[in-house]
């Protein structure tokens, strides 16, 4: 029996010293960004009591091993918010959370119901996926403070293929890769799961993405070989229970390649039946295999155009070996070097008119613009040009021409402009992809915080949260993500999530202002080389695309250029048509303005080019300035990671600044705009920069 | 004022509470082997509690960087091996640990004393170094289990120079690494510093490791320039306070490379001043830089012998441009197309003949044995032979052809064979490197375990505890790293070290039984590959090693064949000339044996080899099982890793065997010995294995 004063002080003394060691023990172990928005940082004070009365037990009425995970995931996230578990759940109390997770009142697709008393929360859902979708879902509402006792949840995911698509190659490396090794690990694989392939489907299904293609769409076809279909059946079994099933990026010449027929042609008997006998041996191993994604007849990968068939005569022969199994992802990325008066506009052309042929267990992924994933793109004129074929939009998580792992760059807003754009065809984009799917192409890597950079897992999270609901604002979705990964401080929240907002804004003003685009070096892509012109191909060069001479700089993309604007509806492109009232932000990619042309705001172009370099370099500043003031409110670690993410995208800001208009002083000879900081380095200094170090190539 | 029995009742359960939720806490976190032998696990029982009298301040007498760290990491882990602090140090107390970082009766070079009485540790050192080193060893013992009140420690290191080799291109790519890519980030250097480097400081300062070579010794010039030492200093100024010196491996040709010179003749003035400045220019940014490391005239890679020069006068060259500042590192791994009479002799007889003319600041480094790093070799004929000259030895931790990121194979008995070895030549191996160093080639890697498997650690643990004594048995180390990283539960714990004690033996039973070498597959060096022979190099070829024909099998050293034998001391050459007496492990490395000779033991030697690779089977099927049985007492996720780990090698020992054998077979036509189990496939189907996916080419 414990009684007395002395023992009331060592018992009081005891837990002073546990909640001591509690932050003793946090802090030992570095916040080094690997737990993602799944971190669950402890509650406390107010919104922690109101989590008291929920110390019931959890129940479930399935056995299904995804309810089970969506009893476990919301157990360990409720025991990190309590940040000390009070006590075991009291088990002669009613459920504090209790899932129902086949209720024939709710789809079965996901969606579910939370709904909530004084100490009780009721989850409903038409199958076991639904429930895991909720646990994660009511996590992510406390974590942000919301009252356990109010919770009320209606959800269903707006699209049905919420997918992240892997450049990533067997070997390893990762194309357009910024955050290290690829995740995969195809070398211990199947008899090793690296539990970080638990953490991924974890955090996946936390946003709702159900579909990951594992490899580059530059495609190697011994990855369809037997020994890899048995790696990819561990993937595959590891992941089910998250909802979410593997893709495989095929290479269209793969029974060529590994099949040992003499051709590919996909109206061919035997190659028809070589891919339907690879397709049985894949659902054989992997009933729920998603399907294919394709790159074909683009940018050197074979395809059906090599037999002088057309993509839907490829997609669909490999459409029916996969039957109502799967699906076959056709890529609408293509651009030929012959036909080069104007890159943006070849999809359009090769796809319009094969509209309606498509087999309907082929989707068509399109990228967010018509050229590849530039800092600003006019959306694709593809969404609503081809109504008998479902779309889906394919964006880019990675930051290929976006800084790559450097500073911030907050890519939701970039992907709200093309799910919120008027197609004048039927709707917004989201409306025509919605019914379908949305793709991102994946930022992770095996750097320990996944993404290179901290503020890089925004991106990730934003994709799968956009693709569950496409109305979220990004700005809710920032908000969500910083009080989840770094502070539900209101007003250090508030100010992070301004930054996250106009980040991208800024990297665009510095790589490729009022609306110009493919700038940046050969190859690694990586910083200014606006001078190149001498490539094999010219629609890989940078003077094709900003076609900047003594006179003006842009591309005329009216009637009187190369007419692109016309692949738009007639109410889009006259929004365009008319460099005096078009946004300026699209000024330079529809037209070739003088460049002592006075435009909106009523600066030349030239100064006004001058003045947006400037402008993000003092935005840069800004941002620094203020992350700096958010020194108390961020652990250690990571506010020194992001402020070094911070000043080398300033360095870099600056190189873009001073290298780009050396190059365009050299084309139109004229001084630099008053005011305007001098140039440090002469241009050919510049030119002969070389980073033979440069990743993601 | 707290009183009274409700108060006892809710702080009892408070206490109750943490107590569960503290291991709640640690469970939640993986145990994913980022924190290596410094995990620091909480002490419990009767350990902890003899703990609990030393609750005083730890007091240092310095203000020193390295001092400082010296007490916050022996802070750190003393927190975490209480696993509560019970309570703030009371600084009414005297010091519980006492530092004296400048004690004029310790040496400087790291060595350090530690005594104890009932509440008070006290360390001495001569040198802030010696007091991290210190806090290390005091955490070492401590996580061992010993009772602080009777610690008594007086250690120094028996090598000047504890070294660690990266092959690690500035790419990120890693030659010869099979945990992902490399840890040093150089993209984001030098404004972002990766915590990862300071994670990386603390483990190797834990166990001694002094210096570090950061990039690969097949160089890039490019490493050179300015940008690159900015890079350089950002890691050697994080490094310094951890007693970390950093080197570069340079690439001779630099002056032609990067340098604009004609020439890099080592005798030509212009290329002396070039490195001159070079080494000035470094030595401005890190005044502490240690040198270059130099692979020169071997695989390709240019050296003085491009000018028809020595390695003498190459390293001289460079030995002056540091002056004493630094030193160089000059490999002994040289060999040359055009003499292939027996490849592992010619180190010895281009070497030989140089000693005495290197300067006192050149290093020739010479690896373990005459070859590569194989599974087993005899110790390197240089040791013992260039008395004049200061030998280091080059030892590979990362598992080149032992097996790679695949199974266990601990490798400080491997190291300990040739530290041990007496060369006949006044002393043993240990004796004539231990006034110079020991460098290591790295197997660190960007997997969150740092070195792809977990008992990898194990070995880059051995080795600095090598380097800094030698005399340490490789089942001390073994006890001592089981203890800090896995379990100290004694029987649990003998289990472990013995199962590590074995596991490089198993490697060469089945990859190079009885002698054999080089029998791996090409490029990767994955796999057997032992009927290739048609390699551009004859001495690339494993059929150059294996000498396999119908009659027999062995590569002859003896004065009949190549007379490699006569490199060494009477004694060391007598013991292996005789095939009849020679220790089995070295037979075929020395003899060419007829298939039918009965050997040792009273097998054939067809039989013995089948029956070598059985045992391989048998004993890592009985390991497997061992590793089972320890299922209780190692936590969940590392438990899997390595059934999983072992799992494949046993799938790929029998994969060795079975093509192995299959081969054999068809070079000497006889039956499987009696009680052998067939082969699977036929040999063919072995030859015909691919893996594109390879790591570590």
């Amino acid at each position: 029996m414990m009684r007395g004063r002395g023992l009331v002080n060592r018992l009081a003394m005891m837990v002073a010293a546990m909640l001591v060691s509690g932050i003793a023990a946090a802090s030992a172990r570095a916040e080094d960004g690997y737990d993602l928005w799944l971190r669950h940082a402890p509650l406390d004070g107010e919104v922690l009591a109101r989590l008291a009365a929920f110390d019931g037990p959890i129940t479930v009425d399935s056995a299904d091993p995804t309810a089970a995970l969506a009893v476990d995931e919301l157990r360990l996230g409720l025991d990190r918010l309590r940040g000390a578990q009070v006590q075991p759940s009291d088990t002669s109390k009613p459920a504090a959370f209790q899932f129902e997770c086949d209720h024939r009142g709710v789809k079965a697709d996901g969606a579910f119901r939370v709904t909530s008393s004084s100490n009780q929360v009721r989850i409903t859902a038409g199958a076991p996926i639904g429930c895991l979708y909720a646990s994660y879902a009511i996590l992510r509402e406390l974590g942000q403070g919301a009252d356990p006792a109010t919770l009320a949840l209606d959800e269903a995911p707006a699209m049905p293929l919420r997918m992240l698509n892997h450049w990533d190659n067997p070997d390893g490396h990762v194309e357009r890769g910024y955050s290290g090794r690829s995740i995969f690990d195809w070398w211990h694989l199947p008899e090793k799961l690296d539990s970080r392939m638990i953490d991924y489907a974890r955090a996946n299904a936390s946003i709702g993405i159900n579909a990951v293609a594992v490899n580059n769409v530059n495609a190697r076809a011994f990855m369809l070989e037997p020994r890899y279909i048995a790696k990819l059946k561990r993937l595959a079994d590891a992941w089910r229970p998250y909802g979410i099933r593997v893709f495989l990026s095929a290479r269209f010449s793969a029974p060529k390649d590994i099949g040992g027929l003499a051709t590919a042609d996909p109206l061919d008997p035997a190659v028809q039946a070589w891919w339907q006998a690879k397709a049985d041996e894949i659902f054989a191993a992997i009933p729920d295999f998603g399907g294919f994604l394709v790159k074909a007849n683009s940018e050197g990968q074979p395809g059906p155009q090599d037999y002088g068939r057309s993509h839907a005569d490829g997609a669909n022969m490999l459409a029916a070996a996969l039957g109502d199994r799967g699906t076959v992802i056709w890529r609408a990325f293509v651009y030929q070097a012959e036909d080069t008066t104007d890159r943006t506009m070849q999809a359009y052309d090769e796809f319009v008119p094969l509209d309606g042929r498509f087999a309907d267990n082929v989707i068509v992924q399109v990228k967010n613009g018509p050229l590849d994933f530039q800092p600003r793109e006019p959306f694709h004129p593809l969404f609503g040009a081809m109504p008998g074929t479902r779309l889906m939009l394919e964006a880019q998580i990675t930051r290929e021409y976006l800084g790559q792992a450097i500073g911030v760059a907050y890519l939701a807003p970039m992907w709200k402009e093309v799910l919120n754009a008027d197609t004048g065809r039927g709707g917004a984009v989201s409306d025509i992809v919605a019914p379908v799917g949305m793709a991102g192409v994946a930022n992770t890597g095996s750097d320990r915080n996944w993404t290179g950079t901290h503020f890089d897992q925004a991106s990730w999270y934003a994709f799968g949260r956009l693709a569950w609901n496409p109305a979220l604002t990004s700005e809710a979705i920032a908000r969500e993500w910083t009080a989840l990964t770094f502070t539900r401080a209101p007003e250090p929240l508030r100010r992070i999530a301004a930054m996250m907002a106009g980040s991208r804004d800024i990297v665009a003003q510095y790589t490729a202002p009022l609306g110009l685009a493919h700038l940046m070096g050969t190859g690694h892509h990586y910083g200014p080389a606006p001078w190149v012109c001498d490539l094999e191909r010219p629609d890989w060069n940078p003077c094709y695309y900003h076609r900047a001479d003594r006179q003006g700089i842009g591309f005329d993309r009216t009637a009187a250029g190369s007419n692109a604007l016309a692949q738009y509806a007639p109410g889009v492109a006259a929004r365009w048509a008319d460099p005096a009232t078009i946004d300026s932000k699209y000024l330079l990619w529809f037209h070739h303005v003088p460049w002592d042309r006075r435009i909106k705001g009523g600066d030349t172009l030239w100064e006004r080019l001058s003045a947006e370099y400037a402008w993000a370099e003092i935005n840069l500043r800004a941002r620094m300035q203020g992350w700096e003031a958010l020194r108390d409110h961020i652990d250690a670690e990571r506010h020194a990671a992001v402020a070094a993410d911070m000043a080398r995208e300033l360095k870099d800001a600056r190189w873009w600044r001073d290298a780009s208009m050396a190059y365009w002083q050299s084309v139109n000879g004229l001084p630099l705009p008053s005011g305007a900081r001098p140039i440090p380095e002469p241009l050919e200094a510049y030119k002969a920069r070389t980073f033979p170090e440069a990743p993601g190539q």
